[in-house]
């Protein structure tokens, strides 16, 4: 037989079923200069010490979207090998920082499975769960994706929906241990704006962009050990490599420091979805809306519900569907966030 | 109003204003090893503990021009994100090793204004400074750029040119604390040339080219948290993406290594010009001109001034002005720096 | 004189000479976050410090082929520089697994020379010797390569050619240091097979296929300090920029994870050749064959000998040599080695 990991079938999923991730991965200075080199990330807090400390923590973790492209990268051989598309993320929450050291496994629960009326594919859904060397839970996100089927005659599943959130609740996001704003620094965070001084509904074009090289996304990609096939082998797709959807929202979400310079901290995800496909040459965009904004119970520190939106240059600065209700085909990403920012 | 950042013009600089930059910026192994594969960088004193160890400190530093750009990269928010050009450097000294978990903060002092005779743009001279977490002084130098005017019928200030050296003197070099070439390597280092064995006016090809992807400046600049639009969005400009000067200036430093082996330690930088644009696919080349030789007051340590000339091959090795006095279209870069070198 | 590295020329190797390499190296967590992106490498033991200390050691070592990288890259400037071709490796053995901090250095003696009939190039033969900070072996092989002579009257020197084993001897090969497989965590390792379940004979195709681009094999060839200039100038070489052979070793290493994940340690080189050129644009895939398996005298630990092929996609899996008996135009690669083994 084989020895080859033929990924997994929509068939071969089983409501309840929890699946341990393969390799274990210990996160260094390297990852993070890494990450600071393939996306214009510039918050204080994760690019300084000196700045952490100020904020309560004993030294900078790891960029968040660090542990969430660590732990998704570790599920790909398991959950989205055979996937078609990976259709949406929810209830994502980060539950506590990464630091240089730490070794992140992964493991998922399969939550929910619906097979396509074609009877070729369904969908699965799987609540995954990243885990430090403490055996602490860093972070936990429902992703769903369509998966094909291997064996057309396998019996269709019993339909199994998730009742999912529209949004994680303000007061189910964790405020990271020790955190503490009254000492923050606006003239080294970049920018003079706290959470007061956003409005719900605001909009804000992030105004810079970035042309994405086959290189860059290749090594993003690899550095979070993901695999799967359509973003490295130019043979394998008509139209070339397709760039790992979580490329698009590291460096949508680095664009946005411009104007959201204190959203410092990624605490929850409510929803995602890679709307159209990115590819090496295209030039992202940004642009943010603010969805709403809570107090989180510790003093001094805010958080905002932002509407992240990639696109590229065809599609204007807060567009984002068109007539027919449909995302417009300069749009990459819709992302749905809560960041920590001082009140 | 917008939360995003504009920039300034050149009526937003006052002669004595201090801005300090944003972000601070903790560098670790994780930046050096990203030098050493951006740059063909093999100077033994920046790649080895055990080596930096002979020469009297405790570790390796981070290579000398990571402490450069990483400073030069804060300032690019608040000097050039109008600049019309980039227009020279003076008065540069490295002034205190930067090691591995340093956070380097920057401030800029505006010393300079002087108003172009067309109205639309304006000279800004300023004196940037990098400080590790010790408030101790890593790096200053001076830099000044062409600012367009934001509304051009903003009165003109009142001239003010800086006296700048014409290059650094000798007794102003920095010695590290403790450097000792005394039990210097030779073998290791990878070349037997001491200070002695270059004379004023003797002029080195480095022989070796790299010819540069759009990707690798890209990754380089952001590691700097370089945001300047014109490096990385292909629709900015026409022509499209110019590269980083620095980008040039390291791998001219890190080229002639292979002539000027044990020219270790940059400690001056007296003057510069990025004298053409560079893109990617040049292929650069590089040569350099001793210009002086001095003793440093430390025992077996002495200094060399250099002219480093980067180039690409269509301009011939120590081909530099065409007839005219202009620069050829091939030079890229004119950099005139002191480094230490065992006597 | 000329001060810059001409390179040495055929005339230039006398067999009992000992060169020593120049410019020691110290590596860090960014080499290994590095080698994660440039590679798709996810071998647990160098991915995670946990897993390496349930196997006995007391964090993950540096991958290691990074080893190898650093200690060949360090002969290039000696060895390398005027050669036509690098013929063979042999008697390769990986003796002590090299850490974050550890600081490597290179030697090599020349162990034979030969002329060839033309007069004008000739085989040199060295073992090569990585050392670290405290004086230990890490890694010590032959290779061969051709050089071409400086002055085409020089004498041509007595032949002498090494007599070399066909492949190191399973009982040669050197088993870390506190190596126990006891506690070897399968499901975290991302396969189930043990020694056991492999057999002399067994060929797997590793499905999974890369696109190289320029700047990546560029960065890889950097971090070693590699400064070959086949590999960086296009000007240099009609046809383009060649990629350094080691990067297609890595990269057909870390692609045969898929069905060899458990083969986690390299400790013998037995044999290789880089049999057609790899210019950017390839896609590279591979395919192992087992020659052979051995117990190693450790409880638990055996050793797994492959033969790994690396080739682009024109050569079909598990096709070698044409019917003339010469390696096929898409074949790249084809590596003999020994990988420690859960037994």
């Amino acid at each position: 037989m084989s020895k080859t990991n033929p990924g997994r079938f929509f068939e071969d999923y089983t409501v309840g079923e929890v699946i341990e991730h393969a390799v274990p991965r210990t996160l260094s200075g390297g990852e993070r200069a890494l990450y600071h080199a393939l996306y214009p990330a510039r918050g204080a807090f994760y690019s300084s010490d000196e700045f952490a400390r100020d904020c309560g923590l004993h030294e900078a973790p790891l960029d968040d979207l660090i542990a969430f492209h660590t732990v998704f990268g570790k599920t790909v051989p398991d959950i989205s090998l055979n996937a078609v598309a990976n259709l949406g993320y929810a209830e994502g929450r980060f539950l506590k920082p990464v630091h240089l050291g730490d070794t992140l496994t992964a493991r998922s629960e399969v939550i929910g499975v619906k097979q396509n009326s074609n009877g070729k594919t369904g969908v699965v859904y799987v609540r995954t769960t990243g885990t430090n060397q403490l055996g602490e839970d860093v972070l936990s996100y429902v992703r769903w994706v369509m998966v094909r089927k291997g064996k057309l005659d396998a019996a269709a599943p019993d339909t199994v929906v998730p009742e999912l959130a529209d949004a994680v609740a303000a007061s189910d996001l964790v405020v990271p241990e020790g955190l503490d704003f009254s000492g923050y620094n606006f003239a080294q965070s970049g920018e003079p704006h706290r959470l007061g001084d956003y409005e719900v509904g605001e909009k804000i074009d992030h105004v810079d962009g970035v042309t994405i090289e086959e290189a860059e996304h290749m090594l993003a990609t690899r550095l979070w050990q993901n695999t799967a096939k359509v973003h490295f082998d130019v043979t394998n797709r008509e139209g070339g490599r397709l760039i790992y959807g979580g490329h698009v929202i590291s460096l949508a979400r680095a664009l946005s420091f411009n104007g959201l310079a204190n959203a410092q901290i990624i605490v929850g995800l409510n929803a995602g979805a890679h709307v159209n496909p990115c590819m090496a040459g295209d030039t992202v965009r940004a642009w943010s809306e603010v969805l709403d904004t809570a107090e989180t119970g510790v003093d001094g520190v805010g958080a905002i519900r932002l509407r992240l939106v990639a696109h590229r240059p065809e599609a204007e600065p807060f567009a984002l569907r068109g007539e027919d209700g449909k995302y417009l085909p300069g749009v990459l990403l819709d992302l749905d966030y809560w960041a920590l920012m001082p009140l």
